[in-house]
């Protein structure tokens, strides 16, 4: 499978690098950045890579079998429409977009150029392919501790990326959480509601954070989601699912425990990559097999990417609101 | 230091055994019960100790120093009430009352009998004694890790008891979390907010459980409290306070772990005793060598006991009308 | 219960404290010291205590109904005899002796003073009173997991006191593990052998640490003790019991867990004060609490602490002839 | 890279489907098995793979590249030595031989083919990349924690496998930690001593199990390696490097924690599999690329199989002599 990936920071050249060295049946065949040099850097570490500096150009190269999606959260929409107008297989990051109208025009071109038949595109929630909530959800999939009644997800960072807004949070960090919790539970979310302290340091630098998100859903469970990008210790996932019976939790990743100057400890990662990299193999390692064989891949689809976005808007529109409850099928 | 005990029932008993048997200065020369027969079998336990048949004749009993009040919750004010008119020093259970004017009534009876002088009535707020809150709490204090904006504290149980209500069980237990987040936070609660599941398991019995409360300090901080009576797999209390740079929870009070059958084990108790017990166990000590010693004892307030039911009427206030937030100052 | 106190240093202290503070039903009358000013300084933190500057004056101190001796470990044999003689029921810190001679004179001389009757006499190892040991046994000892094959005991320190030496800290540091191991396997020793690092550090300083024992038990169990007195990072205490389905191992007694700085951690402790403080209450609680009730009080014999000379004894004829095993009963 | 493998049992099978799945630019082309029918099998489920009833003709068939060596240990020498005279790049799975003699005569003949050139062989010990023993030996290797004195290198299983005798789980078994201690000391071993329990259940079934290994390594450092391979409570690998002043353990690699039935539980795997699948995986993927790029694959090498089977030998001659310390330059 030849792959071309669309924006070379530090996502995309992290997805270059992970299909280059650790994906069988994956080839890295062109990079595309409005940065032509930053294009060709990129292209120059994988042997036979093709530079871009624009994105249609890499969508229409004959070299190109499939495509990632890795540039700006404000293109993803478009660039995704390009590829379906391509008809190439296409995995978007996260999020499909930031507005709920044209997520659901993504959604109904892809319905157009598709049908009933495999899709095209597919949204890199990775969560979903890492081994710690695979397991998680298997546990409580699995029934033995009874229904699911609450869960609590807490994603915590060491600083918030330049030029975030208490909006743009939601869309761009937040929405794994809004992605994760309905696929843990297998339920869709039905309304959330935003708060945040009022500490001088989570409201004094024009970002409200860290912040709470409360969400029900279908099955009727109310579960918590934490926010906190600036928690500055580390890059921090925890997640519990509280049963009828019993409770589920993702351990932490961590490797050894050292004991010195009288306390033992372990590592936290400082951000998403070293947490992450198994599920990104893992869900890049399925894309590329499912396309080789022909099937569709296990991977969240085009519609999981706009509902997360409708979700994401709901918890804005709470936030707007002075926290109330905002149901998603309100949310235009 | 001669203690005389009201209730004789599950909590009275666990006290009068502590007292007797580990508590350096305590002698428990007395124990009342409505139930004579019941009064009786604890005195007989205890080599030496007197039975009564109601509070007021062992309030007035001259082998008698201090009361320990263990009765059921809606005798709390009253029987205060009666020790304060006697001048013994009185160690009340929580809460000190479910109306927030009787509570009030009592702090007022107080002040009225000691004025500036060394409080006579305390309230049993155990968390407070806890190694792991006391931990929690001194790190947090340090300003190592910055202010704090969140805390988690979560309370689980086995199974609620006869007769609880959606009412009684924020009085009875959750009242335990009102009384610590801002004894953690040294800041007081500014108003609370209440939400609860809504799946078949957490309202179909006549008791919504769990649930959640959203809790605002004076600081600004932002806490959740979550209660389930009847999470069934064992009494687990956890909590974590998130600081601006650094995080601290409390960590299971567990021995030892078993590895079998492919798994590896930590206990969670049954109930309160065994994980309260060293809890229980300092605040009565700290109460007797206070007495002994002439001087204050650490532990909670009668004013803080009022201050918990106030809290504990928001928090109903707020499950009455649909989980709006609900300041503290407004409850009547 | 008046307990006279031998010996006012480190230890001496500590039980003081712990005996008159925090244990039901004794009283500190007297405390000794050949320095005499310290002695009254222990005494004056403790109302009505007398100070004396010999032990034997305490032990024939009419205000002195039992004797607890803390006294260098060169003395205990010696000042164990006076008790005996003057029939006063002691407890003797760890070690009886180091020599297996003067241990078992001791056990001569209390068993012709006692006869089948109440032990007068008891030792020092807390450990048998440490919840987590005492757990790690009842679950050993269940049978559950099968019998024990292999028992990993491991004690760590900071730094090692002044003046030890190759000899001196098997009979008073690893002496702890030597009477652990056969108390956990309800087993004796009868073998042992030492061995250790060729390390520049843990050859240097005259000093062989940490050092390695092996030892064989009747139940055919063969057991690792780990001890290395300058570990520095902490006092460390670890012990696993491998059982032949199951694995038994006390856990770390942590109170909180802070993440900061890209790391979770929990304390270590310093030394044995706060690792150990609730096996010293609850084995002085149960001393004065037994004696009190007339009943022998469950801690180790006077027989046991001459057993855990002897294997001492082996370990040290093991360490002077290479490593080789030696049988428990051919020490002399 | 097209790769050919030797032996379909439960080894090849694995390493054929990780090849096949999970490493990038490994393509298996060939498949060898004495039981030709299961030969077939394994190659059915590749597409395009060939199966073979005999080593060599694999070894010589030009659609192999590169030859992993997955069958019985007695065959690996002697394959091993096919494969170099073939000129073809091999991956040995451990040990290299159950003889010192045999051993040294692969490394030989590797010399005498390769000389200074990039070897040709590697061994297969796969805990070289797991990343919990890759953590702890940079941890180690910093120095921050001072020099090492002591590692603690356990290895526990379900079942010994069917005719497993004292010997042969010396060689196949311990082996892992006969490498692994050196590997994390960077320092040879120097002499082995053997020991076991002599429990009913470790001495009745013909199989002495648990069994202890003293290591001593060049650098001065002592170390135990416990090898229990018929525990029964899972596949646990634990160890420990204990250095001057600092601890550093690898820590296990569960992912979620379950709370139900008054415990909290996380897995233990119940084989190798789960629990070195990454380890395995990475070790793969870096033979496979390296071949590629032409550099020496970061692999234990033929000389690190050889001298495993020296100290491998030098355990077993310590069991036969009771348990003395055999020197590792002594073994024949």
């Amino acid at each position: 499978m030849r792959i071309g990936i669309i924006g070379t920071g530090v996502m995309g050249a992290f997805h270059a690098q992970c299909l280059h060295t650790e994906v069988s049946g994956a080839v890295v065949t062109a990079l595309a950045d409005v940065d032509m040099e930053r294009a060709r850097a990129a292209a120059a570490a994988i042997p036979g890579a093709l530079a871009f500096d624009n994105a249609q150009d890499l969508i229409d190269c004959p070299e190109v079998d499939a495509v990632l999606i890795a540039s700006p959260d404000f293109l993803h929409a478009e660039q995704t429409l390009a590829c379906i107008a391509a008809g190439k297989p296409t995995l978007c990051e996260k999020p499909l977009s930031y507005s709920v109208a044209d997520a659901e025009r993504v959604v109904e071109a892809h319905r157009a150029a598709v049908g009933e038949g495999i899709p095209l595109v597919h949204q890199g929630f990775m969560r979903r392919f890492d081994p710690g909530y695979v397991e998680q959800k298997r546990v409580v999939t699995s029934g033995e501790h009874g229904r699911p009644v609450m869960v609590h997800s807490i994603g915590r960072g060491v600083a918030s990326g330049p030029g975030a807004t208490d909006e743009t949070v939601i869309f761009n960090s937040a929405i794994h959480d809004l992605d994760l919790v309905p696929w843990l539970l297998d339920s869709p979310v039905t309304e959330v509601s935003w708060h945040a302290p009022e500490t001088p340091s989570s409201t004094g630098g024009g970002l409200r954070d860290p912040f709470l998100i409360l969400l029900r859903t279908a099955d009727g469970a109310l579960s918590t989601v934490e926010v906190f990008l600036n928690a500055r210790y580390g890059y921090d996932m925890r997640c519990e699912v509280v049963c009828e019976s019993g409770a589920v939790s993702i351990t932490e990743p961590h490797r050894v425990a050292v004991s010195t100057q009288l306390a033992t400890s372990t590592g936290i990662p400082e951000d998403f990559r070293p947490r992450f990299a198994e599920a990104y193999r893992l869900e890049l390692q399925e894309w590329v097999t499912a396309l080789d064989e022909g099937r569709a891949p296990a991977l969240a689809t085009v519609e999981d990417g706009a509902v997360a976005t409708r979700v994401a808007a709901a918890a804005v529109a709470s936030m707007r609101n002075g926290g109330a409850f905002v149901r998603i099928e309100d949310v235009a």
